[in-house]
């Protein structure tokens, strides 16, 4: 929702990102060349990938990325816990001249990313870094949970068209309007969300509620009506009162249709016992003389629902999905963060710098990182984790970042390729806006890369990506040292 | 996220809404008056109760509902099956000079409402009333479900503050800010996210992030540096490296910083055994000569988790909650639901309508309906769905909607308000836009209002919704004619 009338954005962050800043800058430190890397730890809904979204959005913020008057207006009436102001003017004046000039390095949207992988890396002054953080992880973290959990739902309905319907049960006006463009980008084929159609350019589809039907007299009277006022897009919904019925009402509406050189799409069935009622609906349809008529289901559908219909031989040619697509509903927030992996000295020599954790799976992965994706026979084999500081030279595996008991030789028959690419140089964008057509052209190609047993739903098998020899002996000799 | 730069929001629908309001406009319907209830089934988190909440948001969204040219060039592009154009021309511009003329009438933000109570009614312009459903739904469901959420754990911390922190995790830039500003609606203290904080006047609170300890050699180098660059807004993050050394450092800085006559507000704790951690925190502190010093928690925190804490006796002052919060991640979607109550015939005489289903429960109440809440000692009673536009007299009892066989007798000793209040009439507002700070008050007063066993996290006391004996009666009759 469009409540933040400035055009600025500076301000969307958490306030101890401004605090920071501001503490960097009084202690001289704002301009210190640091990297952040964003990843998330575990792929969402226990799926073996991710499939990386929302750079896009990610460009829109960074046009707005400034602060405007009225913001530092804000920002000078904040007080601490003594009273006095929490930023003084001077800091308020760097921030309204601040001039973005980071690099950005991204995984182009669409990439089939896996846990622990840097999916953008940030360099640039240390204050900048932080500033943007808050802002990367909200668009990063939601468009690919969304991604994601579209490219499930369309990989188990095969060639069936998926339709995204979730406006009304998403999480705010652009969690919808966000979440419809992240969904086409997974593998939906249309949304019902015009404003995302418009803005993005993604199919709109759509017919009648059961409003339209509760209108009329009857539903016969209602069918008749919609197939007079628009012949060309006539899928009935036949359950307002009662589905077999309204699948005779919509036969006797489609054959009147023909009849007047129109052919209906089909039904849509929004409630009741899916299976049973689409083969019923099926047979009626095929006798009366409409076998290419599509059945449409809906009704809170997700990837299990639909693998589970597909199995009973449900005939189903479209699935419209909702709530659970666009709010992600057994797992509503990827868990993204964004660490620093390395820092400039006083001498201006970059410092590796780690979080430690009591849990393994939660120590940082120090460095300026790169990840390379090995691939043999046309598919995904392992990914390497590698730091750009240290000198070069892969080495002969790579080791489990959570176990170091666990490594992979690297095959000599791979050919490996770096995921991350400048996309950001000194502020400036160095790569073209790419179409949404050529961001899902690249998630099936890399789809098509992925082993079958990588892509089911349910313990799919793990894809290893593990840390070059050098980055690991790196990371120990940090481990170490923090723990002497 | 402002990816829509157009300030009309006219295609913020799902397509069907446009292309029912086409069917309506075609066959001459467009204008006749009908009346739609917007309200959920159940409250979520079973809980008994919720907070409503977005009609701030819905006010904004009506100032810029309209259609632009871009939108319905937008439109006059669309297809149907046959090639043929979507919608005609006419139709187009009737769009274009549409102007909202529809009445809403709304519980105000922040009532306490239950499951099957219409919480917004709008009556007007059939094609009118279509054309709002998403968005208002969008809205509401969302906000609704945030400031409920917010209100449980409020509710379970008690004296104690619950700060929100879920910008980096919430769905969408818009999703974080409608999430903070239902959060402070439900009862949260305040955010961390600057731009709810400067866009709604909603407090704002932040330190600092691992990331700052870690970019200095030491922690104890850290926490100096931000004391003497913040004194008066020190809350020192302790779990980088080793939580109990980060305790010391901060009683170190502490004892500094008060040396020097600032006082620390206290620690923050994100990470290990928060009763554990917190209790060892609380004796250091107290012992080191600051008890007065805040024990901050987070991590992954809901209301079970603190509920829990609580129990175990952990000495924890504030509750910073993010993720589980402003995702409202058990139940992400509320599933409210707008059905059609009534419509004028070709007589201009009001019909009651209602909708169908095998199961009772999804079977919608007809009418143009009003709720009725009745009070006795300071404490809601039950609450009474009524129909206006049947005769007036209440009778002497309330039918469950769900189950007929129960009913309740109206006490007489009891007080009865109507919740939906005349909002927009006509089209324009007939009430003040409420302060987020009165509506606060409303929720703490209505909170104040309900039996603790309505309260409960666990199993709440159903509280009683029923409909009025008239209203029940013409329902009986509705579904007998549909039955025959």
């Amino acid at each position: 929702m469009n409540q933040h009338p400035s055009t600025s954005l500076g301000l969307l962050t958490d306030l101890y990102q401004l605090t920071m800043a501001y503490g960097y800058w009084r202690t001289g430190r704002a301009e210190r060349l640091a990297t952040f890397h964003l990843y998330f730890r575990n792929a969402p809904f226990k799926s073996a990938y991710a499939v990386t979204a929302g750079l896009g959005a990610v460009a829109d913020y960074l046009d707005r990325f400034h602060f405007d008057e009225s913001d530092t207006d804000y920002l000078a009436g904040l007080k601490g816990n003594d009273g006095e102001s929490l930023f003084e003017d001077e800091f308020l004046s760097y921030l309204r001249r601040l001039e973005l000039c980071v690099d950005i390095d991204a995984m182009p949207e669409g990439t089939i990313a896996f846990g622990g992988e840097p999916i953008l890396r940030v360099t640039g002054p240390i204050a900048q870094g932080q500033l943007l953080e808050t802002a990367l992880l909200n668009i990063i973290n939601f468009q690919t949970l969304i991604a994601t959990k579209a490219n499930r739902i369309v990989s188990v309905a095969g060639e069936h068209p998926v339709l995204e319907f979730g406006l009304r049960r998403s999480q705010g006006i652009d969690g919808g309007l966000s979440a419809s463009r992240a969904a086409y980008v997974g593998g939906c084929s249309a949304t019902s969300n015009v404003l995302a159609g418009k803005t993005f350019g993604i199919p709109v589809k759509g017919t009648h509620a059961h409003s339209w039907v509760m209108s009329f007299q009857s539903e016969h009277e209602a069918f008749e009506a919609y197939a007079n006022s628009m012949p060309g897009n006539c899928v009935f919904l036949v359950d307002t009162y009662d589905t077999l019925e309204g699948i005779n009402n919509a036969i006797d509406v489609g054959q009147k249709l023909r009849a007047r050189g129109h052919e209906m799409i089909g039904i849509r069935l929004d409630s009741g016992d899916l299976a049973y009622l689409s083969n019923q609906a099926r047979q009626m349809l095929d006798k009366a003389g409409f076998p290419n008529a599509t059945i449409v289901a809906s009704n809170d559908l997700d990837e299990h629902t639909i693998e589970s219909l597909i199995s009973q031989g449900a005939s189903i040619n479209v699935w419209g999905v909702g709530t659970k697509l666009a709010t992600a509903y057994d797992q509503p927030a990827l868990g993204g963060v964004y660490k620093l992996g390395a820092i400039q000295d006083d001498n201006g020599n970059w410092q590796p710098r780690m979080k430690f954790s009591d849990q393994t799976v939660k120590m940082s992965i120090p460095g300026q990182l790169q990840v390379y994706r090995f691939v043999s026979d046309g598919l995904m084999q392992f990914d390497m984790i590698d730091d750009d500081l240290l000198p070069s030279g892969k080495g002969s595996s790579i080791i489990d970042p959570n176990d170091p008991h666990r490594s992979r030789a690297i095959n000599n028959d791979c050919t490996s390729t770096p995921l991350l690419r400048q996309w950001l140089l000194q502020g400036e964008r160095v790569s073209e806006v790419e179409s949404l057509a050529s961001i899902r052209q690249r998630v099936r190609e890399q789809c098509s890369m992925l082993d079958a047993s990588r892509k089911r739903l349910m313990n799919p098998h793990e894809y290893p990506v593990g840390l070059s020899e050098s980055l690991h002996r790196q990371r120990e000799r940090l481990r170490k040292e923090q723990c002497s």
